[in-house]
């Protein structure tokens, strides 16, 4: 980094891939493979996934978060049926109406700080099916939530247990979005493992994009969850890589030596260590988060200064002299910038 | 590649990225860079290709071919309108619906070994026009060729020209799919450049999947025919990458020093020898195709036999007793490999 | 009416066409006509329908509410846009995911007492336009108000042109849904006028199911708003009748001699008389309407009870012991039916 | 009919209803009943239509021939499923793309005089699930066929049986459009009966509008193969009627004392005394039907001349000199316009 670059922190994607991953593409890269995901990396790759996950589940590999959101969502719901998500949901605002392309609606629930209710849910579906004229609406067929969700905020076991029995009671799929999995399950405050969310949610995806590969979506299903012909559905979606090595080879890579979870680690760490900092300099946050994205109030003008020599995102107005802005760590975030940033603050 | 591995020539891509790509990858690797295609080698890339364009066009990068075909499809119909397609198009028949999952019906003109003849679309666009039922049927709102077509096989320039007439008589866009397009373009029996398909197509794509990349297509939109708010719709479609730099880097890469057009060469020099080898072998071909892939008629004992040292596709019956088969080359095709495929022959 | 039937006040559908309908429909019954629209019947309803508006319009019928509400909210946006409407909005929530269906969203504005505020409406505009991710987001595409409303309320001529300009503004088509149009016009209360709608609407329809109907709706476009081949878009939306004459024959009669309008003010004349009645028996109003449905606030207990002589529909909870209630008149009310309820309350 | 008018010919929704269908509207007009199909009307038709197919079925009302096609196929299809038709087939050719807007490939065998051949249809399954990149491909998910087809023709019971047998071999479902249900039921060249579609296929529907109905159709399901929610479903196409006695007094009507059947009789024998008064005459016909179509090789001179007394459909260019026409009667053809047609002809 030159000296007059911005410091940065706007996202977790700013990098490439972790370099192991580059490596053992390039090491690969002659190997003459059979494409779409017949490949001996991907079945490598899925085999980790499957042990990791300690329970009977089926493994595809996507390429980016919304194409994930909307091919799980639109193979698992009727055409009769939209999904629950939080108002404040990827699906639900940021995915320019994907869901919705596929022709259902998303249907959504208040968020606390990110999250559903599991109250809230219960109460929806027991007015749902009590309204006499339900069968004029749209049946919640399936509830969505992120973990971490976009607010950077965690479930519990408990609230997913109590998300997961209610789904079950209704009867519909629980969908985890774990575009930033790794960051939850290796945050210093959850008691959430791989293997819980395997067997209290009906499909989940892990993350790559956002931690740590060039792209990379890991969706998971319970094995007696998989809609027919996936790989299809998949194709029809305009999903289906042709070259399908290089989903498998940078899964294998991230899932080999539990690098996926270092990575995790890594970013937590300079997470906190930033959370420190800042809180140090007399910062405020927005609400606690023990994941890699901060969110952080700052006085307005002290923003556009910080901005000189810092990226971050905005992201919502807190008052007329006050923002809510992102800050977000990642693999490759290093302490010596974020020392850097303490010397600015 | 060992003694006992089989000779590879089933397609085009069963190896990674040229390796100059893996390169670039790994050098930007580090950068700091923002998302979605805003970064700087994006920048660098398109820029490259408006040069070789010639004509006044917009540039946008996408992961696949199904998923190109199907966003520029439903991109530039009209909710009323199907698109024109060969019977053997990749649209009408390899990508499992993906383009009447847009809404849109795929309209089949015979083929004529892998291209559609202008007096068909002619004929099929005044017929349309002169029955009385039309507006209980759907309009023609687009023709989609490819080029090389699925058959390896290539439109001259004036038929590309008599097809664009007919196009810009009905006022409806063309489109090329140019999935093999380096293929078509540096082949040896071709009088069509890059200008003349930016010229003559509304719309047209520039395969890198199969011609070197890991993955991505450069569509390019004639200015006047660029959908508004396309970044919107790729979106809305899952396919729009966060870390952008993966297309823009690999794409950059291949449009310097020529690149593209090598690899392509190369693919193109082995396809001709393979077609040498193979004839003085006496192997009959199903038609003549002057790009990467080559049909080849086998007797089924042979067929089966051969199958044990060498890799090919199955393409489709020629009789009871006879098969037709693919052979493709690609960027990483070796001489040395047709010579011993001489030896097995 | 036998002496033990209930009271049906519970909508303004449970009773068939007005009589000059059928009689209209048997009169022609034998005639032989051209199918799709294309008779007389049809052609001459259009015309009348034409110079009521007093605008350059185009007219076309369909069949129900919820298929016009779709088809033309399909036939307008592009595919990347939504439809703004009030959450109460017919549209958003009664009509089973018929939008999303087609591949939009519904973006909710908070109703007020079933309207949306120009205001809120100019601050979404605002707020989506200064959002920098908002090519990531659902583009606002159109407006979607009822008028009346849901809550059988009405929009001022003066909030209608506020709409109407920050439509024009953003240049997004606006839309009023009319399923109760003539109860509008026809209210004590309002200043709006058909002309009125026609000049500040992109297009509108006029209901004829919930006024005095057999089934149908009419559509009105402004001309420069006019879908291309719409009449293709309805077939292909499965809503073009093969015996057009069947909406053309219903309309003929009803804009023939201004029974349209005839039938409207008599079920006001009965809502108001009905309002009357209600309050001197102290009955309270959820909120004040004054076209042809009524909201009243009954006591659980009292509810029940009225209910075994009287129908009428539950709106929603009020408290833990109070519900709203609608009670609704139409073209087939009759006094004496408000008199027999007056005894019975 | 005045002494000028021309005889009507062309098709078989030339007229209104019939009488007796517009007498019970009338009587029932002002009867209180509940909306969306549940009142006592739709429920005493559907007693009788179940009494009649002897099977244990389900029955709904829609309204219209391409409505119900584009539901029945979208609510029994898997996302990654076609349906196969003959290419003369309605949802092929004269639909507007209804059946690929919902998303779905109409997947076409070449026709025979309108049919489809059982062994085509087993050929196709076979290949299809031979094709080792049948995943890249649209899985046939269902076979549409018409009874009588669009040129007038009707399946044997043996035909039936054999493509049911598939069907149920796949474990795919059969939906026979029974747009003209009535004439092929009455044709005196059938072994096909009600209940024997009933048993052979698990969907399929009667055909009201061009069977003497102003407008509708009864979706029959076989019980075990009723799409759940159907009426939601119904309701997001937009196919719900809100006075649903439209549909239920018309078919009680209907299924009252054998009407639809001597309506149906009564159109066969006026088609039967058609086709003879031409033989004698000395036309041909382009194929042999015994319903209510019959089609006619006209030289182009002759037709000119005709077309001045007679209205008939065109049909298809037969060569250079000669067109096939359609000629239909109905309900409402009467003998004496048979002999009047002598005299011209």
């Amino acid at each position: 980094m030159s000296l007059t670059e911005k410091l940065s922190f706007e996202c977790d994607y700013t990098t490439g891939a972790h370099p192991e991953i580059l490596k053992k593409l390039t090491e690969t890269n002659i190997e003459s493979l059979p494409g779409y995901g017949a490949d001996r990396y991907c079945e490598s790759a899925k085999e980790k996934i499957r042990n990791l996950c300690n329970n009977d589940v089926e493994v595809f590999f996507l390429v980016g978060g919304t194409q994930t959101n909307s091919i799980v969502i639109a193979s698992l719901l009727n055409s009769y049926e939209g999904v629950i998500a939080a108002d404040t949901g990827h699906v639900s605002v940021h995915e320019a109406g994907a869901i919705e392309y596929t022709g259902h609606k998303v249907l959504t629930l208040p968020h606390h700080d990110g999250k559903i209710m599991p109250t809230e849910l219960s109460a929806y579906m027991d007015n749902f099916y009590n309204d006499e004229n339900h069968e004029h609406m749209v049946f919640p067929g399936m509830v969505y939530i992120s973990h971490p969700t976009e607010n950077g905020t965690l479930y519990t076991k408990n609230e997913l247990k109590q998300i997961s029995d209610i789904c079950r009671m209704y009867d519909i799929p629980l969908f985890l979005d774990g575009a930033r999995l790794g960051y939850g399950l290796m945050s210093r405050n959850t008691d959430v493992t791989l293997p819980d969310i395997a067997e209290l949610c009906d499909v989940f995806y892990i993350g790559g994009t956002k931690v740590g590969a060039l792209c990379g979506e890991v969706v998971v299903f319970k094995k007696s969850a998989t809609p027919k012909h996936f790989m299809t559905t998949v194709k029809q979606h305009g999903a289906l890589l042709a070259k399908g090595r290089l989903l498998g080879v940078q899964f294998d890579t991230l899932f080999t030596d539990n690098l996926y979870f270092e990575i995790s680690r890594h970013a937590i760490e300079m997470a906190e260590f930033l959370k420190t900092v800042l809180k140090e300099k007399g910062y405020h946050f927005a609400w606690e988060s023990f994941t890699n994205q901060q969110f952080v109030i700052l006085e307005n003008k002290q923003m556009e200064k910080l901005k000189e020599k810092v990226r971050f995102s905005f992201w919502e107005k807190y008052d007329n002299s006050h923002t809510v802005v992102r800050f977000a760590t990642s693999w490759s975030t290093k302490k010596e910038d974020i020392e850097k940033l303490k010397t600015i603050l």
